[in-house]
């Protein structure tokens, strides 16, 4: 798959199958982030690997009621950082800004593996800290929901969400996110 | 080329040469940036593609003194969101870290091109938003300085920045940036 078939591929589909995870594709994903791009080279970017029956349930835990589809998951990746960790220029905070590119090349190695990494908002982040021993200082950016794509889903889904998994929801327009030269 | 191979390719190099810049490459770059996920697809992303000896000159007197590099690119993308065009989930902004995973595909994308896609911090933000049009209340994050890397870098260059051109700067451990099931 060349880059353009990657990043089209990806989905942030909600019907999942279960997949084996094993500790050498944990290990490609985070020497991927790791070779993203950041202020000075500061590396703000923290990870969580969460897998194994138990493990799991515990975070589940924490998901709002709207991610309950995320339970069939194999691995829920929980994306931190804090503020510190990156530069800080004339009040411009790096620390979110370059997770976002290293969480970019976890999510789109995934896709390249044929699973679905879908980032998630929807959490208690007190619980999620509490449940994985991350200190308050830090924030839980986003939860990366990994499982296998199930094409042929028959979980209970909201109208809404069943279209967003056949359909990829809409993209702005060109002339709505890019300029040139000057707005 | 996989992925891993553009990833690894990725570098910031400062040792630039010019390239013709063409339109259907920035529709194809900001193609890819709008398939980025973000919260409840929100695309808080916005981008200025800056290019041509006139509209460059302007958008170079914004850089930093240490990033006098940075003047033989032949395209400057300027990279800018706010606070309000995406979730604010409580109290935890994403458009930072929704606009780092489109501007990976970005920088990732120009790698597979062949050129060098180095973002930097260092510029004068007032200015680079009187230059560009761009409003007040928005955020400039990044200029990402485009070119052709020069491989025999004949430009004075410090022993750091010379450093950097030759060899990746260091990444840091497997236990310093991941954690399993628990820190």
């Amino acid at each position: 798959m060349n880059f353009y078939e990657i990043v089209n591929k990806r989905r942030a589909y909600r019907s999942l199958l279960p997949f084996e995870v094993k500790e050498e594709m944990i290990k490609e994903l985070v020497e991927l982030a790791s070779l993203a791009p950041s202020c000075f080279n500061k590396q703000p970017w923290r990870f969580v690997f969460v897998y194994g029956k138990e493990n799991l349930e515990k975070i589940f835990s924490t998901l709002s009621e709207a991610n309950a589809w995320a339970k069939k998951a194999s691995m829920v990746i929980a994306v931190f950082s804090k503020p510190d960790l990156d530069c800080i220029v004339k009040g411009r905070e790096y620390y979110l800004f370059d997770t976002g590119m290293a969480t970019a090349n976890i999510i789109l190695r995934l896709t390249e593996m044929g699973l679905v990494a879908h980032p998630i908002a929807g959490f208690n982040e007190e619980e999620a800290k509490n449940v994985l021993n991350i200190p308050q200082e830090y924030r839980i950016i986003t939860l990366i929901i990994v499982g296998r794509h199930n094409e042929n889903y028959t979980e209970v889904l909201s109208e809404k969400d069943a279209n967003s998994e056949k359909n990829r929801p809409p993209r702005k327009n060109f002339n709505e996110i890019a300029f040139l030269n000057t707005l």
